[in-house]
């Protein structure tokens, strides 16, 4: 194997290193941290075979294996709970560390288990969806979900070591493939000009899963996140750039019951949606809109979003970045400059989400 | 109002002030810290009055108020979800504030909710027990119980600001106002040798409930505490004397189902058990032992603790502090110093319980 490449998030004890290559689920070993040196693995499903691996790899360092539910319903602290309950009965110590497994559901909920469990034990990442391979297990944000909206409980807790193989996302379904690199793109699209015009020339190869654009793709996303992250580790200032597309992305999700669009594809309406604000009041020029939306139209078709604003509203205005005047969004200047607008009124929100189309008939 | 002293808890974000004094609710407003200036109120049935009072004096910035079970059988992740239910319900957002008014379960309870909602928001602390005023909210610990353990889920988030008014304990029961002295004195025993020398002297008028030594106590205590907190925050080294008693007080709690003794008698029978630990691996003089032995007597009587080896194995082995080898405790070298012992292995501890004993007859 070639060496991987290596990204480093944030520093000291709330530091995380990303370890990315093909391969490197094989070598899983030598980059999993334990103070222990014990394992607790947390997996879905979807993602049997490569925690399979990852078992099989540590061999009989693994304290215990627990499969979750990884669908957005299971996301709550039921589940939380059922990891810690598990973790409990198989002895688990302060110097134990997770593995999590699987998409983003798995890494949320089960990094904060580790968040929560004994005050906080280690844990790590081994992300199986190109959606959490951009972003999920990056930046140590944990957390489930409530009735009233996505990640209102949670908590910081940075992964130790993130391992990031796109040989793990091998059997993920095209759809999921697809609606992933919304979420590489964004990362592209707030703060890398060059990645953006890369990715963008190499869509057609990414869709096809070729090994070399999708490893550049993702580590460039990742170096977004990680430089972003490591500037403003709790979330009080910069780092709301890499919200771009979630304001509206989440009320979107939320609204479908997050059930009719996978969390990439209400991202990449919400990032649609906010062209259009950014033209108005960022300046983005129309043609660097016009090719965020050419790519957008290639990941796509997506279903469509609600875009009733009654059913919309109450999630704008729970938002978590919101206050008594609005909601901050994210807008763009131009592709590779993102910048941060308080109090945006929701009334703007909705007429975007009202208006917002791609793949124009 | 006589000005109240101030003790500083840590720093930057992660600060807490202490606020104690004699007539502090009157002056809640001052006091309580809310970014956005409104509050969300938890409290518990016995905290009725200083809740009321806190409500009075916030007048119209009170959002909701929740009064919730404060037995230790309630401390659980589903009184969490109710909080963060009943907060989500009335609008929270980041910058509003949570203020706990009641004992140690209500602030490990809220204060766990506050870390966890939204990923954090901030909280106050309105002790109105002695054991919360010279222990619970100070530090940032907060967390819940779960069946194997007591605080097994839990997160590390201080409250901006604690009022310590001991007119808040006013209609604490006898008994409850007895055990949470122990926390007060372990304080003092662990590290301030002249506050344990003043504090013995004056156990009589302690007990009468008299404003000045009750003051003195409790904000030494606090100072104590303040100190081994702010140089280690995150419980990595030093602060783990504030464990003294603890490691089998946990045990003996648990043994007990949580109902057979408060948290302060059952830290007073671990300080009795480890009294004897420390005289064999720390060389405690004989004199001193009987002094701590003596203070424990005029708090007492307590009820018997289960002393049955079998019944206190599992805690212990499950102790957040414990490794392969062995549960660290602390022991005193004298009063006013205490030390932290590695790895004490488990059957000590269990002779050490099994032998303990208060009250001579």
């Amino acid at each position: 194997m070639k060496e991987p490449r290596r990204i480093a998030i944030g520093s000291g004890s709330s530091g995380s290193v990303a370890w990315i290559g093909t391969g490197l689920l094989a070598e899983a070993g030598r980059y999993l941290e334990s103070p222990s040196g014990r394992f607790l693995l947390v997996s879905s499903r979807g993602a049997r075979v490569p925690a399979e691996r990852i078992r099989d790899v540590l061999a009989g360092r693994v304290l215990t294996s627990l499969e979750i539910d990884d669908r957005e319903e299971a996301k709550t602290l039921e589940t939380v709970s059922k990891i810690a309950d598990a973790a409990i009965a198989a002895g688990v110590r302060r110097d134990d560390a997770f593995v999590a497994v699987g998409g983003g559901v798995v890494s949320d909920v089960a990094g904060f288990a580790a968040a929560i469990l004994l005050r906080g034990i280690p844990w790590n990442a081994v992300p199986t969806t190109t959606g959490a391979m951009a972003d999920a297990a990056i930046g140590g944000k944990t957390g489930v979900d409530h009735p009233a909206g996505k990640n209102l409980l949670g908590a910081f807790h940075p992964p130790r070591a993130i391992l990031v193989d796109p040989g793990a996302a091998a059997t993920l379904p095209d759809r999921d493939f697809r609606a992933g690199l919304v979420e590489a793109f964004k990362g592209a699209w707030i703060a890398d000009a060059s990645l953006a015009r890369e990715a963008e020339e190499a869509i057609d190869r990414l869709l096809r899963r070729e090994e070399g654009p999708l490893l550049s793709l993702l580590a460039g996303a990742i170096a977004v996140k990680a430089a972003v992250v490591t500037a403003d580790l709790r979330e009080e200032g910069n780092r709301r750039v890499l919200n771009f597309g979630h304001t509206l992305g989440h009320a979107f999700e939320a609204a479908g019951g997050y059930r009719a669009l996978r969390h990439g594809e209400a991202v990449a309406w919400g990032i649609a949606a906010a062209l259009d604000l950014s033209q108005r009041r960022a300046r983005l020029p129309e043609r660097d809109a016009s090719r965020v939306r050419h790519v957008l139209n290639s990941l796509g078709p997506f279903p469509e979003p609600v875009r009733d604003p009654a059913a919309l509203e109450g999630y704008l205005s729970r938002d978590k970045k919101g206050n008594a005047r609005g909601t901050a969004g994210v807008l763009l200047e131009a592709i590779g400059r993102a910048r941060v607008i308080e109090a945006i009124p929701i009334a703007e929100w909705l007429e975007a989400a009202a208006r917002v189309r791609l793949q124009e008939p």
